[in-house]
This record gives structure tokens, sequence and C-alpha cells, in this order.
């Protein structure tokens, strides 16, 4: 790498960590090109030499909370393993209270994930893509093994169902849309959907995959 | 009623309608004093003399809206007790799957009812819970046939963490958030939840209910 190119890869890094910090405490609406310049100490002008717009900001600290979310999974995986017969239900209930775990301990940064909206036209780019397929495959991979008839299309969609499940709960959980919701009772609406649902499917092992979920 | 009081009663309703229709296309962002004293023909002024503010004009809305979601409910109900032998998991699924029909139609009025946060200190007034709440108990029944021995604490948490579930699937289907989602799929991921926990559910029911839900 130039010394230029260096430079530049050292002025993006200090804006994403600077941008990270900003959306820990403020969220996305606190982001300001200007408060970030002074941040990181450059001129307003030079962040667009290594970022197209704020954006692109955004979508790498996303990465990062991605990042720190899978650490989180792959914890909770590694537990799961370390147990006697942790079945795939058991592994399935311990990723969604990682989840919420994670999404009650990074609250305003996990927020920022689903919060933040492209403009139109602009696509998430490829990366930022597999970065979530990723996470995916730590749910896919219990469900594979409770029931091991879903072809791996089928399964995917099962994985982001289960998820989506799972993040109701929680985001509605936290955001105390309802009525407060306390800690523990929320661990146990989540365990208790993932118990059931995975429950469901294994009652389901024998049948047909495909015409009970039609 | 003395003709005054008639008189603020219609100026109230002629407002929650202009709001609802603002709401409807514009969403809560779009909600401005000026403009809807506009609509109504009235002074900015007059508004505060039927209205504490606008947080209450949005909470009279969203109550149209849960009256409207109710309607649906009630209809989805009446189908369910038309068809021969509906399940109560058959049940749970076509209130599931009304609410997401409900959500894609009135997208930016469903969106209001998550989105809107009242200011600090200021408390939801108790028509509204209680309209929440009559909501819940179109889930609650059904559960109560699938699983009597739960208390009506208990089924009322099973309820909302279900509802969460089935709101989780719908928000990020709707939202788009992780790819686009059409509808016929979020239409079967939405069964698919539902019927999975509800045959959890059923498959547990030997069991001590208390037992498996820790």
């Amino acid at each position: 790498m130039t010394k230029a190119a260096e430079r530049r890869q050292q002025l993006r890094n200090a804006l994403i960590s600077a941008a990270e910090r900003t959306i820990e405490t403020d969220g996305l609406s606190g982001l300001r090109a200007r408060a970030l310049a002074f941040q990181v100490g450059c001129a307003v002008g030079a962040i667009y030499n290594v970022v197209t717009d704020l954006d692109d900001l955004i979508i790498a600290v996303n990465s990062r909370t991605l990042a720190a979310l899978e650490r989180d999974l792959a914890a909770a995986e590694r537990v799961s393993k370390a147990a006697e017969k942790a079945s795939p239900v058991d592994r399935l209930v311990r990723l969604g209270t990682a989840y919420l775990a994670f999404a009650t301990a990074h609250r305003v940064r996990w927020r920022a994930l689903f919060e933040h909206r492209l403009p139109l036209g602009k696509c998430l780019p490829e990366q930022f893509l597999e970065d979530q397929r990723r996470l995916f495959r730590y749910v896919e991979e219990p469900l594979g093994e409770l029931q091991p008839l879903l072809s791996e299309e089928r399964r995917a969609l099962v994985a982001r169902s289960l998820f989506s499940a799972v993040h109701g709960v929680v985001m509605l959980g936290l955001e105390e849309k309802l009525q407060t919701v306390p800690s523990e009772i929320l661990r146990e609406q989540v365990s208790f959907i993932v118990t059931m649902a995975g429950r469901g499917m294994l009652a389901q092992t024998g049948d047909s995959v495909q015409s009970s979920q039609s």
C-alpha cells in the first residue's frame, strides 16, 4: 500500500470508529459529518475522499455490530457444544437468548441495524449481505439437525422465520411498546417461542415437511 | 350535551379524521398542527381547546387503527367458526394471516401504532390500553382451547409472545430489511411460525406446562 492509500485507510477507520461511538450513544439521528470531522480532526470535505456518504459509514458501523453479534452467537454455540447432549432445540434457544442479551446490552447500536434505510436506488454492498447470511448459518445448522429433510432453500427460509419471530419478541419487549417487560420474562418469552417452534418442527419430522407448511 | 360541547366534539372528530388521513399517507412525521388547522378550517390555537397536544390526536388515530384491526380479526374468527372443525391452531393461523393482511393493506397507519413514542412521563390512556387488551383476547381464546391448563396470567403472556413473533415476521418482511419478501412467502412464514408454535404447545399438553417454559 502506498503512503497515501495507507493514510486514507487510517482516516476511514478513524471515521468508522467515531461514527460507531456516536451511534452507540445517540443513535443514527445523531450522526453529522461536521461533528465526525471534528472528532477525527479532518476537514468536512476530507470525509468524502474516503467514504461516498454517511450511509457508507453507517453500513461500516453496522458491519462491526454484526461482527460483534456473531462473536456472541459463536460463544453461545461453544457453550452448547461443550454441554452434554445439547439438543438442536437447546442450541436454538441458546442462540435466541444470546440475541436477546446482545440487543439488551447494545440497544442503540442494535436498533441502528434495523433503522437504517438506504436512499432509493442504493443497495447494500455484497460484503454486508454476506455478513448477514453468515449469521443465519448459526440458526440453519441446528435446524438442519432438527429437520434433516429440509432443502437448503427451505432451511434458509425457516431460519429467517425463526429469527424474525425472536426479533419480534425482543424488539417489542425492549421497546416496551405493549407494556414494560422485565428481562426475566423477556428471556422466558424468547425461550418459549423457540422451544415451541422447535418442538412443533420435531413433531412433524415424520410427516412430509412440505404439506404442513402450506 | 350543550351546543358548545357539541361543537367541541365535532371539532375534535374533524381533527382526528384529518390526522388520520395525514398519518395514512405521510406517516407520523407528516403531522403538523398548522396543516391540521387548515384542513378542518379552524385557528391553530383552537386545536388545543379540544386536544391536549398532537400526541393525544395520534393516540385517537391509533385507537381507530386498533378498531379497524379488531374488525378484521373478528372477521377471521367468524370464518374459523363457520368452517367445520377449525382447530385452535387453524384459528391462530387465520388470525396471524389476518394481521399480516391488515399490516400490508394499511402499512403506514399500522407502522404508526409502533412508531409513536410518548414523551417521558406521559402514559397511554386507560381506554387505549383496554383496546389493546381486547385485541389480545382474540389470541387468548384459541390458546385457552389449545392448553386448557394454562393460568389466565400465563395465557396472556403466551398470547403476547405469539403476537410478538408474528409481528416480527410481518415487520421484517414488510420493511424488507433482510431482503425482499414476496407476499406469498410472507404468508407462509406467518403460517409456519404459528403452526409450529401451536403444534409445539399441543405436544406438551400432556406434560407440566410450567416445566417446559423455563
